[in-house]
């Protein structure tokens, strides 16, 4: 096995789910794995491209609608078809399904982000050939999509025929009974423009309502032998590629496809021709060596090394490939759910970005974490608009769910509810302040999102009448199976961080530039009066606790719900929210993810280990994990308590998730969310890593059968290497000054 | 003020309110108050005819669609259109609209169920004519609706043309953004056929969906000196009446319409001619003399006298003659939100029915009130696979919201989580076998239904580990501003009645009736120790109460939550609803409308008398009343309390709610609830009436400008006349056995 890549040898299974697997992306743009050629009819198939962040919007239907319910949905959209290429070969069409397949190999390399196929096939007719599809989405042009094709023929002289397309006849996936998939509109795009002029051809195509355009160009390198001609239909250019190859001989073929959008260009379609031109004048070799440079220096800090359990490597570094092809690195674009590889959840963007992809940028990539601010800072105005929508005259509440800034969240139990995206934002930024100290950002951007997400919070929130307690009712935590409650553990726990941390941090970056928050100050009309409120709500929030039992319920009425009966849920029930009623959910003690245990994982000082020990025995019992967000958490947590080998197996349920398609839904696309969760499972969990007060602790712990793990963390401009073996942890400074940390609670000085 | 009657003189006022107002129905057909002829094109109108049952279904689009969410709506039809005459008289087409009205005036008598227009036209060119317009929807014969039209000329002889149609052309009113009024299909109803002969035309025309068919014919009957013909076109048919009209002479026209459908009539086509026919033997004044007869009837126990106070009087008649016109007669049809007279709530049947219309009927005419329960009788497999959709495997969940029997709440927050729809109809069945004795009811559905009922609810309460009571987590209540709540006050209360109940009920019948009802043990696989369990439920039935405060909260949660910021909400923002997210109601004490105060009103004996007027006067201070089911019980229960001037307040509210149009969407329909809920003011507010352990109660109290009250009592085959003047109550046996009744806590035997 090769840990850095992932390898598929048999193509007549699960094909729809390898599209997933195998998509090559670069956070602006995303490519399914498809086959260049046409695959049988019978074969489910989800051939697509994305633009993050490129989107068309519909009215939400709704059967009773509701005063503040979201008009307008925003779905990625699948773009203009570029990947396909037919081939004739010796007057016989080429396909994996017909002749005969002597050998056949995909792989996905995360050192040189290229996926390659190679085919050894004996056509019906006895003719052989060995072909290479090799494809890459640019990471150091963004806008670029390369096929890079060569064949060989073993055995013949014949007529090669290419038919490559470019196809605006595309459309999205369409309802399903699925919730996590969504409903997006079956064609929303509408060509408008096709080009085509010495062998490139351009097609424009728009959308009907969110007011974009995208254009796609694609021109191909051939052999010099070879003769080119172009075919325009209705919606899709096909171009017809002719000649001749002798026995033995290898030809290469290259396609380039360049994408360009409203959002990103200016002049979308003279934008394209441009990129288009430029990259024409290098080949194949020079993209495929800038991608393998790129990728060189993302692994240097990114790499993590487990030695002694292949698995689990290659599951790793095939969800820190998947990360780095699915974030986006501008500013109308973030990571989704599902990154660029499948429309799973409409493309929006969660809170999964904060909460579970958001650390691994920041400790081996802060430049990419701080765009993922960036673009919350982007879409404020959005949030302060839906904060005005839900009734509150100040401050601002994040979508739950969207591409451009717009709640799409239809359904506000598990939506909008979901009031603790706003703090998860805020802990995002604390800590991002934290470990980077990058005071320029809070100045222009941290402190007024921290400001208008703290004005929201202590809006929805009350001193309690009985006994002065500060209370939030009326939410839904993390775990979907328990929804609109009053005091949820995590909702309040990190609210009470942001009321308590905002007021240094407000006085410190104040103190560093006054005139800029001044500014800031009129605008908001930020009154100092505020802080105090923040300040005395957070040291009166309600944290429910159970004295008795030293439990905390995950809200105010938890416990005095019925334990759900695992022992009579057949197995094919799972996952429960597609078998039952939410309302039948909502009645029990059972959890989707990890909620408590989750608030205690990011403040842990919150609690006493005890009750988190309590509370992680507790809830483990009740916890489907039916979301793809749990595994990691329990995987941490379990660490801290001591349960190692659990720690274990809900990590090996984690860093596979998607390989071994655990969730039987990758082939609606990746789990991003899951995929950094298993690199803090890593960090967080084996090496026990965590930033309290502003410096690092580590609590480490090796699984018995690894030798060692190695990791890089960027801390406070510093670069440390971790090593962790059976001995204990091992810190070098790679870079910077030296600095203490604490070790199992010693402090250590690494210079 | 004829207090029988409604009657307007301003046809430019409100004329969509006025359809609604003039509406006139059998409680099997519906005709909204349209005019016969064509309004101006800026008039806001919806012209409609509605067989109460008759729907469309679609499916219900969800922009996130959970497990168990209802797959199909269904929405009461506007079916074919019979009520336009158009007239040319002497050449110029007649309208209100053109010309001068030199009189106009609309009744609406109760006493007659007829509808009367009476103007006085002089045309543009001078030529004056009287008309009268009659219109009945027959009590006699369900399925025929008549016009009656007379014309005499004032001042000129010349030529009267009628142009009188028959139009499949229909629609329903489209999508609002008010959800009470719902999302019906524009154009359901599509013609499948159109006969004319002999001067009877015919269209017959089907639903796509929910594959009912609809006929309607009509026929004329004309002075014999005028002439017709008939032209059909795509969708309608036009009937040309033609004729001379002397100076001073009067003319007569009356325009019959039959409607079938095939719920009701085995081959409607053939039915609806032989009806058609049938009817034509007689003449207007015949079926005018019938619905008379009809109405005599009925107001002989139906009616409420009122002296001294002649708008509550005409409020109060008006009320109870729209509950006789929308109540559904057969098993096909029971009452909907809005009876017959508009398409808001989508002609859907709600616990309005048991709770707030049921009791009227109960008392004063039984039969209709049995054929209410028949209704539920025959959806109970309906309620039985929801509760299998549902996660149960055992019971029936009735629907929120439905009209053949299927769950048709596209919301379950306020739809289905109102679990409490199970127990009020339950409550309906003790009620009415309480007040009527109709053990043979009972034997044959009554039973079957409180079993499953019961059933349902046992499966989704526990007993709490922490205290061993019987809870009821996640559910709604009847106050849908605080949705998805443990231990609902009102919920509990009416389940434990049942509970406790059930037990005796089962014996009593039992032993009537063993043999029919051991075939029922049978089917149901009935075991007695499920009556054992009920029973332990029902004693260990958790009901909120708050002992410090003596006050019930109306679910665990209530208390602790921020109360409403009445103050600085600007009274354009009622109902709350239109103006406020959910969530943001949800997280507040304030009620949309009597929750708790209603359980006390239907199970007072559950609560101290104390604690019920700690709770009325709790609650008063954040109740809304944004719903109009809600002012009739604050009336009664203010009574209940000595608290006369707000009790006649309410009253107030309740009993002109549509003549007034107080909650300004009576454009839309009636609201039958409110309408029961004037009468139920009456015999439990004001006269204190109540049946307790099948004995008879009242507290009179009479408000003080009335001289006196009258109303009469069904009552265990006994009709009792109930007199209140100041100076108490006088009840008359008018019927039946003598038996003793308690007043003001004093033993009185009536005889």
């Amino acid at each position: 096995m090769n840990n850095w890549s992932l390898t598929d040898a048999d193509f007549k299974e699960s094909y729809q789910l390898k599209e997933t697997l195998f998509s090559t992306a670069n956070g602006y743009l995303g490519v399914r794995g498809s086959f260049e050629e046409d695959v049988i009819k019978n074969v489910p198939s989800v051939r697509g491209i994305y633009i993050n962040g490129f989107y068309e919007s519909e009215e939400i239907v709704y059967g009773e609608k509701l005063h503040g319910f979201p008009d307008r949905s925003q779905s990625i959209l699948n773009v203009i078809d570029t990947q396909r290429i037919n081939l004739k070969i010796n007057g016989e069409n080429f396909s994996l399904f017909s002749g005969e397949v002597l050998f056949y190999e995909r792989t996905l390399n995360a050192k040189t982000g290229i996926s390659t196929r190679t085919i050894h096939w004996k056509s019906p007719k006895g003719d052989e050939v060995k072909l290479i599809f090799k494809r890459l989405a640019s990471f150091f042009q963004r806008e670029l999509f390369l096929i890079n094709f060569s064949i060989e023929s073993l055995n013949f002289t014949g007529e090669i025929e290419m038919i490559s397309t470019i196809n605006g006849n595309v459309s999205n996936i369409v309802a399903t009974d699925d919730p996590r998939v969504g409903t997006a509109n079956a064609q929303a795009l509408s060509v408008v423009n096709l080009l085509s002029k010495n062998n490139q051809s351009y097609i424009e195509a728009k959308t009907k309502h969110s007011n974009l355009k995208v254009v796609a160009g694609i021109v191909h390198q051939i052999p010099k032998s070879f003769s080119e001609k172009t075919l325009k239909e209705d919606k899709q250019i096909i171009h017809l590629i002719n000649g001749t190859i002798q026995k033995g001989e290898t030809l290469n073929f290259t396609k380039f496809a360049v994408y360009t959008d409203t959002n990103r260009h200016k002049n979308e379609l003279e934008q394209n021709k441009a990129i288009l031109n430029d990259v024409i004048s290098n080949n194949y070799g020079y993209y495929a060596d800038l991608q393998k440079k790129y990728l060189n220096d993302f692994w240097k800090l990114a790499d993590v090394k487990i030695e002694g359990d292949e698995k689990m490597q290659q599951g790793l570094r095939f969800n820190l490939f998947h990360l780095v092809q699915s974030v986006g690195k501008d500013r109308w674009s973030n990571i989704s759910a599902k990154g660029l590889s499948g429309e799973g959840y409409e493309g929006h963007y969660f809170w999964d970005t904060e909460i579970y992809i958001f650390p691994f940028f920041l400790f081996t990539n802060p430049d990419l974490a701080k765009n993922l601010l960036n673009y919350r800072f982007n879409i404020l105005d959005f949030a302060r608009k839906r904060a005005c929508q839900m009734g509150h005259n100040i401050g601002a509440l994040y979508p739950w769910r969207t591409i451009a800034g717009d709640e799409c969240s239809p359904f506000f139990p598990a939506g909008t509810a979901q009031y603790h995206i706003n703090v998860d934002i805020a802990y995002s930024i604390i800590q991002y302040y934290s470990v980077t100290d990058d005071i320029a950002f809070m100045v222009d951007k941290g402190l007024e999102m921290l400001i208008e997400i703290a004005r929201l919070m202590y809006h929805i929130g009350h001193f309690r009448e009985s006994d002065g307690k500060f209370c939030i009712d009326s939410v839904t935590g993390p775990d979907e199976y328990t929804c609109i409650v009053n005091n949820n553990y995590y909702t309040n726990v990190l609210t009470k961080n942001l009321f308590v941390q905002i007021g240094d941090i407000w006085n410190e970056v104040f103190n560093s530039n006054n005139s800029k928050l001044s500014e800031l100050v009129k605008k908001l009309k930020f009154k100092n009066q505020e802080l105090k409120d923040f300040s005395t709500a957070g040291k009166a929030m309600f944290l429910p606790f159970d004295k008795k039992r030293k439990l905390h319920p995950q809200d105010d009425s938890f416990f005095n719900k019925k334990v759900w009966d695992f022992e009579n849920t057949p197995k094919e029930n799972y996952p429960l929210l597609l078998n039952y009623h939410p309302l039948t959910l909502y009645r029990h003690q059972v959890c989707k993810q990890a909620d408590t245990i989750l608030g205690h994982f990011l403040l842990e000082n919150e609690s006493s280990l005890e009750a988190i020990e309590n509370d992680y025995n507790y809830y483990e019992k009740i916890t489907t994990h039916d979301s793809s967000l749990s595994t990691c958490i329990f995987s941490i947590m379990a660490n801290r308590i001591g349960e190692y080998d659990k720690a274990y197996n809900y990590f090996m349920n984690t860093a596979r998730l998607d390989i071994d398609n655990l969730h039987h839904n990758t082939k609606d696309g990746i789990h991003t969310a899951c995929m950094g969760g298993s690199w803090m499972s890593i960090v967080f969990g084996f090496a026990g890593m965590r930033v309290v007060n502003s410096e690092l602790n580590f609590h480490p712990h090796l699984p018995k059968k690894w030798k060692y793990l190695q990791f890089k963390i960027k801390f406070k401009n510093r670069v440390l290497d971790c090593l962790l073996s059976q001995d204990g942890i091992q810190i070098t400074l790679e870079k910077g000054a030296p600095l203490n940390v604490n070790i199992d609670d010693k402090i250590m000085k690494i210079s």
